[in-house]
């Protein structure tokens, strides 16, 4: 490729709006570009390295037996509408109508229109274990598109979807895609964990997601330092260890007044107290407007999507003064004791007393112990933090890393074959419901991900096996023939012996050909210059190398394929 | 890949709406499955085939130097708003709205788009002569999704844009294109012809389809018997020969009382004259609600695409008894004598006598002559129909066939640029606007072409380079181990040799196994059985040949990979 012919322009800046060193490198580097908040277009640089990707992950479905297929963008509205997502995914996602009024979905995802395919085509045991997947473009109504590919509008999903004749079966599959993600993600150069996750949206139990930690991921990430524990926040819980029964012999509860002191840290500064010596005590709705309170340790912040999960509600918000006025509570004073409204009881307010808001303005309660003065149902729904102890080994202690998730797997069992009645005839011959899972990688994301965790202050350093091409060949200068013909013949036969060439054949300075080569970070650069010509050799450098290596004129194609050889696939 | 596992199952019957032999086979051999009216999944096997497709598409596309990329499906409303498509193809259009309101367009193509990009990448006039495509969704919202694939409202077309400096490289430019699709469609079975089209919402003045004739085509095409003139009924014209002046000493024109003759066959039995002596007058209303009347012989249609171009307009109705009344006309005796509006004549209305209606009940004129008795603007607004003359070599009769648009190319020039303001420094350093053409082939109706022109009674008979597999081994009968053992390792061994196999290994009978093969229509069936073993032999049958061929089970694999090298890809 003649890159005085590239559908692409480098960037000496980046555009003010670039939020990571990736989304940054990706406009400079002309790897996409944006039409709109959230939605990109490949350009062609980008495209190869995205269809490489795709490559990689492809193998590693087919290489466990998924066979590909392709389901539609637009989905009706029907099967969305009879697993009760057709509401619940409303906020996220972008809908649709064709001029007779019929509703359609741009696709979230496809676990409805695979079951219905499934019922069609797989009717019998015998053809199960069964994957099938796709990669198409999904649409998400993203309040925040953000930092370039990492969190796009549109973007293109690898989604997989399995189908077993039981929950054992499902799990064989669920661990196979399990392996497949990890090989995929380290053949693309990702150095991604396999970590606990919500299931969220998707339904079921079990889920994992494949974080690569980075300063610029949003989601956090608990790490525990002992053992193999690794959960996103959504989903981290931590161990509690049994105090000593501090809790008898612990007076009655005493009134104190705290005239002006409406939050925890007021109270923290006003009576002296840490913030765990306090509950925190909060009210919300839940998407059926039901009121609730939460209680938890004063030092510790309610976790949302685990307070969604406890509730089995798809969002909460904060209630209304009126909600307040319902439940008995005051603002700014608001305790367990006497909470007209449910009542959660997060798992880390132990048997030991503490100060507590009374429901009544300029008022606390001392020594307040849960099951003598307030009851409610115990839940996990607090973040975890830095130091906790380790849920599972009970010793280690968790720290706190930012990801990217760039892959999430899903074992949600007969969650949508129950609700679509969507069966296959048994070996016994009765009707069984499929056991489902689904497993999905966003292509963008990955790029993305790989270049923020694959640069230097120069630019991308692209990992072999994802790289745009193999080889970037800068002719220096231009103008002169003997370079001129002496490259372009090298081009010739780098293609012919399937290296893949990026020509700088532009009427350009060594400083502006060098400092783009570095930019774009294609993993081999071949020099051939009047310079080295002179020495009869060419100056070949690898872009993660600071020193070159000058090679015969006469051998330096060989000495190419060998290097582009060496390199994984 | 084990038969027994594929997610697609074959069909006897093809439901009842299949509405042509390719959507049944489509339907019948699991080649693609609809979710909802036009809207189809590709399964397994028919994903091979579009891949394959795709991937020769891709080949001649690279082989003029154009460049993959990839735009988004979503696109938003204001590019469409700055070159007034957001209204005109509003009818033809999927919308959706994000939840602050903004406006998306399900992409219908992405001129805009493209063009928005290239004003970026493609600043200087040494970049160009470019070319860039890519793969992409479309919506469609079809009133009348037709025949499987033939017609859908979502499908996947690659769309490739060119850019040039001015008119003769955007010549060159649409002539490499046109010579690419030639290639790209005879290298994957389809006989298309190239045929002059309009435009239509593309802009521009020179287009052309690839037409595939078929009777299941919804197209027609005019055809010379004599040279190469092929147009679609939406452009073609034909050739008028000039006349003797026979309007010369016609007497004035004269009543003639009608009473209750409203139609031209009407007029026709009542008068006992030919169609062609009457003069037809259609009453119209383009998108801005203009009545417009249009005079043509009274034994021609008039074409309503050709109607549109004439007016410049996306949309004609026929005018409302309003409109009648404010043209002074009267319907059944409507003519073009005194009418208070825009007349436009057809040019096929000669210098010669006609019978007209007189704008008055019951009475029409005869001897109304144009010019004398009339005026109006001349335009070609009829169709052509068999038997006309050839417009290009004016000796040669045209035919009329029906024909299926498999691609279709259109070189509109500066029709966007010059609206989105759309330029490039040209050599001599002014700004200038770019030079487009655009060039589209849908992926799904190229599939199902194929098979509405390779197929017999049995099923299916895929051209090679296209068809899913390469052969399809059977296995008869499959409990018996010997059987099974061979077969098993005939296909190991041919998959390692690059051939694509099917493996038949359902414990079904020869009957079942033998159609089905005949239905999926891949080109070499294999067939490993107890009794050919016997004779240590294994059975070759193309699917276009009538006998099969005998091979030994030692060299069955060579001869095999023999067969497959000797296909085209």
């Amino acid at each position: 490729m003649r890159q005085s012919k590239l559908f692409g322009r480098t960037l000496r800046e980046a555009p003010a709006e670039a939020q990571t060193p990736g989304h940054r490198l990706v406009l400079r580097a002309a790897i996409a570009k944006p039409l709109a908040a959230g939605l990109y277009t490949w350009l062609p640089l980008g495209f190869r390295v995205a269809k490489k990707v795709e490559r990689i992950i492809r193998q590693e479905q087919n290489r466990i037996g998924a066979q590909e297929m392709e389901m539609p963008v637009l989905t009706p509205a029907e099967p969305w509408k009879q697993t009760g997502r057709w509401d619940a995914l409303e906020p996220i996602t972008f809908r649709t109508k064709d001029h007779n009024g019929r509703e359609f979905m741009v696709s979230y995802t496809h676990e409805e229109f695979v079951h219905l395919h499934a019922m069609q085509e797989t009717q019998s045991y015998k053809q199960m274990p069964q994957i099938v997947y796709h990669f198409q473009s999904k649409g998400r109504d993203e309040a925040r598109p953000r930092a370039g590919l990492l969190r796009l509008r549109e973007f293109v999903m690898k989604d997989a979807y399995s189908f077993d004749v039981d929950q054992a079966g499902l799990e064989k599959s669920y661990a196979a895609e399990h392996e497949a993600y990890a090989r995929t993600f380290e053949r693309m150069g990702l150095d991604a964990i396999s970590v606990e996750s919500d299931t969220g949206a998707m339904g079921g139990d079990i889920a994992h997601e494949f974080q690569v930690l980075t300063e610029v991921g949003e989601d956090r990430i608990a790490i525990c330092s002992n053992c193999d524990y690794r959960a996103n926040l959504e989903k981290a819980t931590r161990y509690i260890e049994g105090g000593s029964a501090r809790a008898d012999g612990v007076p009655a509860r005493s009134a104190i007044a705290t005239p002006g002191t409406e939050s925890i840290e007021a109270l923290e500064a006003s009576l002296g107290q840490p913030g765990d010596a306090f509950l925190k005590t909060l009210l919300f709705r839940d998407q059926s407007r039901k009121v609730v309170a939460v209680v938890l340790p004063g030092d510790r912040d309610v976790n949302e999507a685990k307070l969604r999960k406890a509730l089995a509600t798809g969002e909460v918000k904060f209630a209304s003064d009126a909600d307040f006025v319902e439940a008995g509570a005051v603002p700014g004073y608001i305790g367990p004791i006497g909470l007209k409204t449910r009542v959660l009881v997060d798992h880390g307010v132990g048997a030991r007393p503490y100060i507590a808001g009374a429901n009544k303005k300029d008022v606390h309660f001392r020594d307040v112990v849960l099951g003598r003065d307030f009851e409610g149902e115990r839940v996990d729904a607090s973040d975890v933090r830095e130091g906790d102890l380790c849920p599972k080994c009970k010793v280690g202690r968790l720290t706190i890393k930012r990801g990217v998730e760039v892959g999430n797997i899903f074992a949600y069992g007969t969650y949508y074959s129950d609700k679509m009645n969507a069966t296959f005839v048994a070996e016994d011959g009765t009707r069984r419901p499929f056991f489902g899972g689904s497993y999905g990688i966003g292509l963008e994301r990955a790029v993305q991900t790989i270049i923020e965790t694959h640069h230097d202050d120069k630019g991308i350093v692209w990992p072999p096996q994802v790289a745009p091409y193999h080889a970037h060949v800068i002719a220096l200068p231009m103008n002169d023939e003997d370079v001129r013909t002496k490259a372009e013949a090298l081009v010739a036969k780098l293609e012919t012996s399937g290296v893949e060439v990026l020509y700088d054949d532009r009427d350009e300075s060594a400083g502006v050909k060098f400092a783009d080569a570095d930019l774009i970070g294609i993993p081999l650069r071949v020099t051939v210059s009047k310079r080295n010509l002179k020495e009869n050799a060419v100056e070949l450098k690898l872009r993660t190398a600071a020193e070159s290596e000058m090679v015969p004129h006469g051998s330096a194609v060989d000495r190419i394929a060998e290097i582009v050889a060496s390199w994984p696939r």
